[in-house]
């Protein structure tokens, strides 16, 4: 590495460019989708065990499936006028959007979805900032959530990671301990 | 559907809880995580095509993978004491983080990362709002960038699907065009 430089400068990391092409001005990630099988366990799991809110639903009937779109932002201060209210939630940065192909919650064929963990590998999973993880991880066990890591497991004291309904997995990290978790790496 | 509430309301939704716990409160999406091959093609896509900046960078020696966070926030902002960028990184909504397991750039067993849209399903894309999606994918077209959907292909006009190097899928909206490309929807 060179030395003078930080390390994410573009000369410690082949492929980086610095200054962003003007064109991409304005842009911001504003979605993650995955696949759900059953909206009231995820419904509830996001609501009631993560607090998140439904900003949008959409409902494709031709096609057989529905979107659901889950922030932390409150509904409230959204348009009521159906599209205005869907113009407002793409304007929102770090939304879920959850697919449900109808029927998938009653068949008893489906066989569920992948979370990414096992082969073949790709996605692993969404991060969620809380306040304090070991607060927030005592409420999840009372609330019966599953984890994947419990904050003490492991050589990275102070994170967790916990299942949705379909086993995606979600970590669960602090701004008080991210810092000295990560200070083993270089 | 109960005809004098928001089709967002609990009461068209079950599962959907109202009013978020207290213990959530602060709580915001802050990461969204999948594996890549090569991060000198990845960095070049994300910054180059897509505008983003490398916030904060992680090296694990000992377990051989390297994290790569990345937002569209000014890498300025942030504070240069590693630990503290840390911290700062963790603290903004919307990233990507980039897990790189060494040496699967060079390695011609390694098979590739599933983007979850074919068998097994699960993960889908990330969406990222964009001024003009038009303007967006002519520019991306002139760089090369593989398309999954055109602007103007399928019903749907006006949103596209791009791929990354690794083939996961990157949705490109805008706000002039969403609500009536969602017209469509109940």
């Amino acid at each position: 590495m060179a030395s003078s430089e930080p390390k994410e400068s573009p000369s410690n990391n082949p492929g980086l460019h610095q200054e962003p092409d003007e064109a991409t001005r304005g842009y911001f990630l504003q979605q993650t989708m995955f696949r759900i099988k059953d909206p009231k366990a995820s419904l509830d799991f996001y609501s009631r065990v993560l607090g998140m809110r439904l900003l949008k639903r959409l409902d494709f009937a031709e096609m057989k499936f529905s979107l659901y779109f889950l922030g932390y932002e409150n509904p409230e201060s959204g348009p009521a006028d159906p599209t205005e209210r869907t113009v407002w939630t793409f304007g929102q940065k770090a939304t879920l959007e959850l697919t449900h192909n109808w029927g998938t919650e009653s068949d008893p064929e489906f066989k569920g979805y992948h979370n990414g963990n096992s082969e073949p590998r790709g996605f692993g999973h969404i991060g969620i900032t809380v306040d304090d993880t070991y607060k927030a991880c005592e409420r999840f066990e009372r609330l019966g959530v599953e984890f994947v890591k419990k904050p003490d497991d492991g050589k990275m004291k102070g994170l967790a990671f916990i299942k949705d309904p379909d086993g995606y997995w979600i970590e669960i990290f602090d701004l008080k301990r991210i810092g000295g978790i990560s200070a083993g790496a270089s």
